[in-house]
């Protein structure tokens, strides 16, 4: 048993982060972590010569303004991802080289199609308030369907749709058909609008940090010591009048209120004494991730790189969606990132690790040459079967969601107070996104009063 | 520590059902219940003197052949809905009686709206192949959009549109913009057809078992005797070569096989070691419960009878969603059901509950007259938030969610089989179809050899 002033549940970027800023507040904190490491769904592998695999979320970008400051505060620079060179995209099995934003090999109906419909996309952003989207002009309109619908009925040309499809839909990485329309604009929007999102260089994948993510996210869990509680999954958080009672299968602690920074879905499995409002317990049986398979390979040197390709490409509907060049800064050894997303995650996913390897490696070749054979190292990390994950990269809303629950996002309920990106209004769904919403949960609890009662009517 | 052939969670008509007949098959069987009582989302109460309330399920129709052979089993008889008189449909705070099957108080061309929408429906239910429903031929194109998106989309009158949202709608206590449409069609196609589903005389609320579902349930918990366990949540279930582990909060069960009998959203809230496969666990995520309260008043006689009125009432938008006769086959005393669905059930869980009892019998009011404000007896029942239902009436699909994960739905993983009304291909969202599952899942364990092993891929 174990009193402090504030409890805080999911040592992810949120949760950290959250508990540093309480920590450094005065106040005393337990941490506590359901696996054997903080990071959440980051997660970087050092090696022994220093160089390191982000086996997880990886990349910043201009706007990301809390990751910057973190980064600042620990003293961690950031490098420049690796654009130099040919990008490809991979249709019906054949591949296109392009240097340009938009590929060549698509006729100029096909690039039409896609410029008209990100036009169209990024002019639905605008309209959203990203804190309240329920109240856009057309929330209801744009919350009946799914993505997937609107891109079948905006998108004449099938090449233009098929890209669309994987740069828009892989973004929450399932099927186009399980994502509300609303939620994807209003995902989008928290980064400024469809551009950021898929654009590498001055977007979403613009840079990273010296280091990787763990170079972030070690200093913050060396800061917390003690407070800092592994393998201790919470299985119930009870509240009474004077307090919360968090219980993990180890360790029972107390505190004035709890913040909770973990995926929706993995919320909805703990046993909350009272039951929480209705809105929010219907919300986190809405709100589910996706299946995302992250494999990153490790060669002697980065060859793609002297066959003037940037290690780019993209190939729809096939067992690896995309490929990036992951290299640290210094490019040695060579690093590349191959990534799984959606249905094919989950079809990879029902293989063993053998059969798993022997298709990316193939894809690899196939797209590289035959230079991706000489594999030095393999990692693949399977956020789909991330038991306190519940899946990745991120939670999505489905239709009506946000809509009839949307409210329901942000709010205490009572002492229990909610972190993690998907609830933050800028940079939803980047690692950015979750240290905005644990350093908003932070200054909530430390603001809060008292609460009246626990009843349905007193915590809605 | 408990060991037997065979383990069942969940004492609604689904387990129930499979435990019975697992039992009669000769096994040995411990069937846990989360709650003090058996049911599930149906619960008879039976006042002294023999009058009985149903608090959650309460009709059967023709087609429902499964609980019919229950009843027959148990000696229940079966007594007709009380349809006589006038129904009522209060559109924008006005009152409309009407005689018919469509309320003529609409105008020609809203009712010929509401016809063609119904047949539109019915000819869509008839093409969804019940087994595999994402194998219809326009399965991906209903499967993208919402239920709501359709009516929205494909009923031009708006009398005919709200009248739609709340008979289709409303058979999810959801918001149609939450629901497939593909699921939609599925769940009225294993009745045979929207008609069914909203029709009460010859569809799915043509009669009631003489002493409520609790004449049927009890009898079946007898039965069982001491293969019953209450007040047993199950918390984790363990899967290895030779059988499974069940554990509740106080008991651990051993056995060969386990039948899971529970909500999806529940059923997602248990620890499965090994991981259950990806698109299980993810299915678990993405079929949510709705929110609907039943509330069951109490009167010295029904005294609507004599008004000329049925009891049947539809309201759309209001805080009595509808409204239906619930007497015994005595109708002494008068029962009437008022039954709140939906955003409007969300919306008054907000409040305590003398403020919802003042809302609802001023309903009643309003359109029964004043002798309605003469309660002798009133009860709530609050699917919404009940714990071990998680919401109510049924889970539903959001969209994407069938033709993306639909093949996960009733084949066993390992040792662990599913049940519920949800899986299943006959009178799927009703009592019936709960009875059907769990009869499934019991031939299935009995016909059951062991398992290869139990890694994602064997799983899988």
């Amino acid at each position: 048993m174990s009193d402090v002033d504030y409890c805080v549940v999911g040592a992810g970027f949120a949760g950290l982060t959250a508990a540093l800023r309480l920590k450094q507040a005065g106040r005393s904190v337990a941490l506590l972590e359901a696996r054997d490491r903080v990071g959440g769904r980051t997660y970087t592998l050092t090696r022994d010569d220093g160089a390191w695999i982000d086996r997880g979320g990886a990349w910043i970008g201009p706007g990301q303004d809390r990751i910057y400051a973190l980064m600042h505060e620990f003293g961690v620079p950031e490098y420049k991802q690796h654009n130099d060179g040919d990008a490809m995209m991979i249709v019906d099995g054949k591949k296109h080289r392009y240097g340009g934003k938009l590929p060549w090999t698509m006729s100029p109906w096909a690039v039409a199609n896609l410029g008209l419909a990100l036009l169209a996309v990024e002019k639905m952003c605008k309209t959203i308030p990203r804190e309240n989207p329920w109240e856009a002009a057309d929330a209801a309109e744009w919350d009946r369907i799914s993505l997937g619908a609107w891109i079948e009925g905006n998108v004449m040309s099938k090449p233009a749709r098929d890209m669309l499809d994987m740069a828009l839909g892989g973004l929450y990485t399932c099927a186009a058909s399980e994502v509300s329309l609303l939620w994807a604009l209003l995902q989008m929007a928290s980064g400024g609008g469809p551009g950021f999102c898929i654009t590498g260089k001055g977007g979403s994948q613009d840079a990273r940090p010296v280091g990787g993510m763990g170079a972030i996210y070690r200093p913050m869990a060396a800061q917390l010591g003690a407070a800092l509680h592994l393998q201790q999954p919470v299985r119930r958080i009870t509240q009474d009048a004077d307090g919360v009672t968090v219980a993990s299968e180890g360790m029972t602690v107390r505190a004035e209120r709890v913040i909770v920074a973990i995926p929706m879905a993995i919320a909805g499995s703990i046993d909350y004494q009272p039951l929480l409002p209705a809105d929010r317990s219907l919300l986190h049986q809405r709100m589910p991730g996706g299946a995302v398979i992250k494999t990153s390979v490790v060669y002697d040197e980065p060859f793609w790189r002297a066959d003037g390709l940037s290690g780019q490409s993209a190939a729809a509907g096939t067992p690896v969606t995309i490929t990036i060049d992951a290299c640290t800064d210094t490019a040695d050894p060579g690093i590349m990132c191959a990534i799984t997303e959606g249905p094919a995650a989950r079809e990879l996913t029902k293989l063993d690790e053998a059969a798993r390897k022997a298709i990316v490696v193939g894809e690899l070749v196939d797209r590289f040459g035959e230079k991706a054979n000489a594999v030095v190292e393999y990692h693949e990390q399977n956020w789909t079967i991330e038991r306190y994950s519940g899946g990745g990269m991120i939670s999505h809303a489905s239709t009506g969601v946000l809509t009839e629950y949307g409210p329901s996002l942000r709010p205490p309920c009572g002492r229990i107070h909610w972190a993690g990106t998907e609830t933050s209004t800028t940079m939803c769904g980047w690692i950015d996104g979750a240290i905005r919403s644990g350093e908003r949960a932070a200054a909530e609890v430390l603001a809060a009063r008292s609460t009246a009662g626990f009843t349905q009517a007193a915590l809605s």
